[in-house]
């Protein structure tokens, strides 16, 4: 998907929210996995990963209609070996099929030496549980994001300022021009690809960074985690970060909406707080406009 | 496996070498393809992970006695999906079968929020294809590395100064005490894990950093890539790198034993290509004994 066909989206929805997919096998409503175990053919063994598919399609259905992407994070199925990722493959390949309009994010921060990269690139951006964008890891240098760059309607992700607290231990390091690490990430990899090929992680939590940023990325759309379970406010990093025309933002919140509820009404209960946010950011773009 | 078995590991063999398990699909050799496909039954069909679980079975057999050990780097699996990761899963399974005294480094160069890098832990450091260590990336700083710390005789390897070109962008940035990053990666890390828990990667392409290296990180075992197909000089890297009594290094080589041929005589190659790094190695505990 271009960044045309992204703001499209966006405009068409009035929301840029993004739904994260980190379904944690330990907070899977019981009531999913005992339709799992019932729906089993006499052949068939119970494993989490059925469980994973089947929650993941239940959320999905029930959020599509407020979000204009997902993203699952690649821990949440690795945690369970091969059968994870065939989970994995398994969403990709729903959304695929069933909401071909929604951009689809592998959050899986890669990032290694260039012929290794390129082996990743082929992981994510090519056959048939291809995605969107793929978040990549900067610390290795261009080399190392570069091969992801190379595919027409792709797009890198890369951490910038992340929403953790960890973020403090090398982001913020200034250089000797007072540059700190985040502004020279965003400076440097500005030469290997463009706001049409890249876009950047900034946390939430750093809302009083967003004016700094949209300094060093006036046009580079933010992918922003930290919204909810981990504290940052909607209307701060609009206030800061949105663009006039373009929007430029892709809001994320998963444990909010994902783990809203753990009872029986968990879809409906993930498709409330998917439309607060949707409506909060309907509000925000009429204010914007 | 912990420090001291490691260390009696390299003494008894003579050997700090890794071999990097990064079986590229396009490179393995047509008779192993071949052996593939006579040895399926009936009812299975040909797929590519197959090849490469039976590949790194012949690699591995071929160099065990020269090295102490192996890293397969996730990217290599990953490129074919959840079948890749059956054959990753299957190459630990067959090590761990076989080769018990073998190191294991799942080189996937991980790292994320606290919580996610927990899920990541869980997939590397449990279960029945569990390894002995992880390479992580540092970016994200303390709460993305940490989890990975509290498992016993388990290793996180941490991304300090890689072997690629793009190890120039960011890693040498100075910051205004004219401490690199690099070093800043080595000297707050270890605040978060010890000797005991954690090594660095320190490529052989940068081969009089070593001796900077060492200032800070005068006991950590380092991971050494880069010697062979990049480039970097084993002799210079102990040279500088390694410590008097513990060796304090494991040097790893992939491409340049592994697809040393692509011939039918392809492991009776690659055991030549690990034993002359075995000999050399030997040679040089000897005269640094």
């Amino acid at each position: 998907m271009n960044r045309q066909q992204l703001i499209q989206q966006i405009r068409e929805k009035q929301s840029f929210l993004c739904v994260g997919l980190d379904p944690d096998i330990k907070k899977i409503p019981q009531c999913v996995i005992d339709e799992c175990k019932e729906d089993l053919d006499t052949d068939e063994e119970y494993d989490e990963s059925l469980a994973i598919i089947l929650f993941n399609q239940y959320i999905i259905d029930a959020t599509a209609p407020y979000c204009v992407a997902y993203k699952p994070n690649l821990a949440f199925y690795e945690s369970l070996g091969a059968r994870g990722l065939v989970a994995y493959e398994e969403t990709v390949a729903y959304l695929r099929e069933n909401y071909p309009n929604h951009f689809i994010i592998a959050d899986a921060k890669r990032g290694d030496i260039g012929n290794t990269s390129a082996m990743y690139a082929r992981s994510f951006f090519e056959g048939d549980t291809q995605v969107d964008a793929l978040t990549v890891a900067p610390y290795m240098g261009e080399d190392s994001v570069s091969p992801f760059l190379g595919y027409e309607g792709k797009w890198v992700i890369l951490l910038a300022l992340t929403s953790n607290k960890g973020s403090h231990d090398f982001q913020l390091t200034e250089d000797i021009q007072g540059e700190r690490l985040f502004e020279k990430v965003l400076k440097t990899s500005q030469q290997w690809g463009n706001a049409d090929n890249m876009m950047y992680v900034v946390g939430a939590t750093q809302g009083q960074m967003f004016e700094d940023i949209r300094k060093v990325a006036p046009r580079h759309f933010l992918l922003v985690p930290g919204v909810g379970a981990q504290g940052g406010s909607l209307e701060e990093v609009c206030k800061y970060g949105m663009l006039p025309d373009e929007i430029g933002l892709l809001v994320n919140s998963s444990r909010g909406i994902i783990f809203a509820s753990q009872g029986e009404n968990f879809a409906e209960v993930a498709a409330e707080k998917a439309k607060e946010l949707q409506e909060q950011m309907a509000k925000i773009m009429q204010n914007n406009a």
